[in-house]
């Protein structure tokens, strides 16, 4: 069965259909105002209605960054569109010109189905995904389900906290772990490089036109790449970040494998080597156990669509 | 079906038959030597059979401190035992006089099980088991399933890290939750205060015969009823610790329900109101989410018992 | 012999004639622009000339904020003014009408100064001054005398090291005393707070008019001194880390007195007490050693203006 | 003027004629009872009656691990000898057959002292001393002037707070700097790596004969001196907090030297310049302001005699 996945984001949604291998048929996107939700469920609807025409599906799966109701129906709360305890399977119902399932599930976990059912985690049973963006979102899949929890708010992995008292969170906490762990920590973590340790930073500097508040993590990156010492020493703290935070889940969940996606993967191994030493050197048991296998996701911008479509027909 | 469930210390063992209201029918008791694992298979195997000739049993669950097989037949490690790739189950089999299932599980996970099954989890989908005695064990059901991982190893709660560089563990690593969480933790804080807080120590000092070293846990706990204010601010850090660590659980597995057993229970409110308000306070989407109960377990010594007993009928 | 001590702001000065006791005699105030220095060096010195002309006066101390030559004749760096290695004693000698001494001092080293000649440490001979306004500012007196350092550096206490990758400071370093205890500090705890803790912060939230990011420290001194219970764990909070802070500064200069000195004062004992306990707590061999006293600034917003006079007299 | 040394040990002591150029004429060594008071007076005396038999000696200044009263006459309190508030000078002088000063000073202070007037610190005016020895012990000169605080009890760096919650320490803190930067961290650091990554210790558990328990802080330096890479990051992590503490001091006290002393010394370079890299990398204001150097201790188990020989005849 083909089944509509669509990526909600604040400005824009992407839909496709996908079929049963997790392939993207065909995909239509549409812009929208993340404060007027009466006009996403439209835009939605629109473009479900349009692929519909052409396709045979049997369901269709929302993904939203936002807090999901455990019954797959509805946002409770989303930080980037204006969706309070909002009904929006129903709402997208209303709009479409066909009678089928439509669950909402959040972006991380659609994410990380993806890459479970079609990607890096095809062959496992017990995987951790880890989206490294702005921020850093994840996915539990425990004995080949989705682990949701009991309000449908699991995987929330990037506000455990790893440092007592450490950086500031949007969240109104302190030393969340996606504060360490994100592309927003690699950016701020070079930016304040460059501050304090001003000649080695010359290289980021120049990028940057000379202001340290203008360099950016994919500057990080290229640097790195080009042998920067500074950029490739950032990018192994990140790493190391990524590694030993993800050593604290190992010891609660054992997964077999753990899925590093987001646009910091572009760095490759100058960033995964120190995901896995960071890993290595904190994981409990070391020597009595088998270890993790770590590696980068394989998809891309179009694991939401993939992995909500799947998850819609299940 | 009535099974066995059988709880292996290091020097002793004990036997239960339970019913299937988690009820222990009988109960017999061996001593044993934790080097000698022959010995440690035949005194089980010798308790089994003195039950199974009074009473009709199905299965026969084993429950130990260590790291258990997936396929649950055996003890990779124990800590305490000399067990190293040991194939109980098979060995204890060999010698029993009955032909019937017998698994091997995690002395934590079994004892959560009791909980999620016949305890205070009795009506939870989604629960934490926190063991706080000398060291911090765990047990996670997710969706009514226990979480087991790829490797039998999960649940080692205890070796999450709460502080970078922080407390050495015994693990060989720094800063682990069971540093900060556990009857070890009270009783070294304890001790630690009453050197750089002679004066507040009085009340402590007095119960332990004027020697820091010889003040225990227990002794905190008393002190602590009886309204002694370093006692009552101790008991307060360690709920803190158990409080905290436990919303960087909630924030990846969204629980609803954390139970807390183990020997540090009989402070009762004294450490269960900071344990609440430590999970409040560092609970990621408060106000967006409803909070999980935290309330102390129902089973004493025979939950590992009962544990492995239900879960070797399953 | 009378001295005229001149404070240096970034937009303003204030400058006056300072007696033998620490009067301030008279005081005129100019308005400044940071970006031109030579218009600093004429406000300084246009005003300097004002006041010799009804006061005989035998020396001028020029106090501001940044890094101070240790032949106290420039400042070599400023955070808030365009001055980089500028010779700013002789730049207004040049401008006044009269012959006489012209020394520079660090501000915070001129408020302490100002306290320990005339104000809280007239007394004593060893003693720390922390200046907790947007920054942590310090002074250190060793058997009376001002410790400036090899490079004229000494007392940058806001930059100590408190939390190993902590929160970020604007030097390009985290973890830094004065992210912890400063009133930039509580302002911030206090709108992250306002955040996770939405419940507790309604008093905050109703004097910032709804919005978390407008909550100011003075609001906080405010609501806490009518009681509200999140407001009062804030400044308690910030008490706490200036006085831990301060037990490892006294674990390395013995001082007999610490005198904080900044608006925050003005929480009187709800900030006092905390940092006397937080002082207490983390004292290295308390109960072998003295306690250091920790008491209030004298002075106010003139601390700068008879500190640097005096210095500039000896 | 010549003058004696006496370094006071807890079983032995080393007595010497030190001349005024900081050399040792000659020397005595007793045995001792760290428990019998009166007999470490005595062996005092007889050594110092027996070194001023042959040579003409102005002065005597006695070295003591241990808290020194202001006025150097007495030891308040000692770690390992059981002197509480003894008047030591006095104690000692009834038994010297001559008259002369006698003074107390704290061992660390004695030896920092060596170091700034015969050592490395020959040129210097502002410097800081750290003996990394069993603990972290420090001495802090000033403008020439040995900082001995209001108490007698400044420059005890080793119990400046650096990791809150850190590493407990024998003193009843926790976090505390000679925890992460002594000999004692050193072997700790190496008998857990032993534990938590076996396949890494491969070396020093073979120095160690199989036993991490067994692994001594020597046998780190040896084993990095012959390539070890865990033996490496090892001496790299303690040469890292000992610069990184010694940030923090320096933007305390803006020294323009910082002294290594003590056993770890014979590590060189493996652990010299990962102290400096440490130091640049969390110093304030780097690049505004010259960086203090980072040298060895140029005496050895001398010091102490050289110093408070030194010390007594000012």
């Amino acid at each position: 069965m083909h089944a509509i996945g669509v990526d909600i984001g604040g400005t824009k949604i992407a839909v496709g259909v996908v079929d049963e291998d997790g392939k993207v048929l065909a995909q239509v996107r549409r812009e929208t105002n993340a404060d007027d939700v009466a006009h996403i469920d439209k835009a939605i609807a629109d473009a479900c209605n349009e692929l519909i025409k052409e396709h045979e599906v049997g369901a269709i799966g929302l993904a939203a960054a936002g807090f999901v109701s455990p019954d797959r129906t509805s946002v409770n709360f989303a930080p980037n569109i204006a969706w309070r305890e909002y009904p929006l399977a129903a709402k997208v119902a209303e709009l479409v010109h066909a009678d089928m399932p439509i669950v909402v599930e959040n972006d991380a976990n659609a994410a990380g189905w993806a890459e479970f059912r079609f990607g890096a985690g095809r062959d496992a049973t017990d995987m951790l995904m880890l989206t490294v963006g702005t921020g850093l979102g994840g996915a539990v899949i425990s004995e080949r389900e989705l682990v949701r929890g009991k309000w449908g708010m699991a995987a929330e992995v990037g506000h455990m906290r790893v440092v007592p008292e450490g950086h500031y969170c949007g969240c109104g906490h302190e030393g969340c772990w996606e504060q360490y762990a994100s592309g927003s920590a690699l950016e701020r973590d070079a930016q304040h490089a460059a501050v304090a340790r001003v000649d080695q930073a010359a290289h980021l500097l120049e990028l940057a036109g000379g202001d340290p508040g203008e360099i950016r993590g994919k500057m990080v990156t290229e640097a790195a790449q080009e042998g920067d010492p500074l950029s490739i020493e950032l990018l192994a703290t990140l790493g190391r970040w990524i590694g030993e935070g993800s050593a604290s889940v190992a010891a609660l969940l054992d997964p077999e494998l753990i899925v590093i996606g987001g646009g910091v993967g572009a760095a490759g191994e100058l960033l995964l080597g120190p995901v896995r030493r960071g890993f290595e050197a904190q994981l409990s048991a070391m020597g009595h156990r088998p270890v993790a296998t770590i590696e980068l996701a394989h998809h891309g911008n179009e694991a939401g669509i993939v992995g909500a479509a799947d998850l819609a027909r299940r």
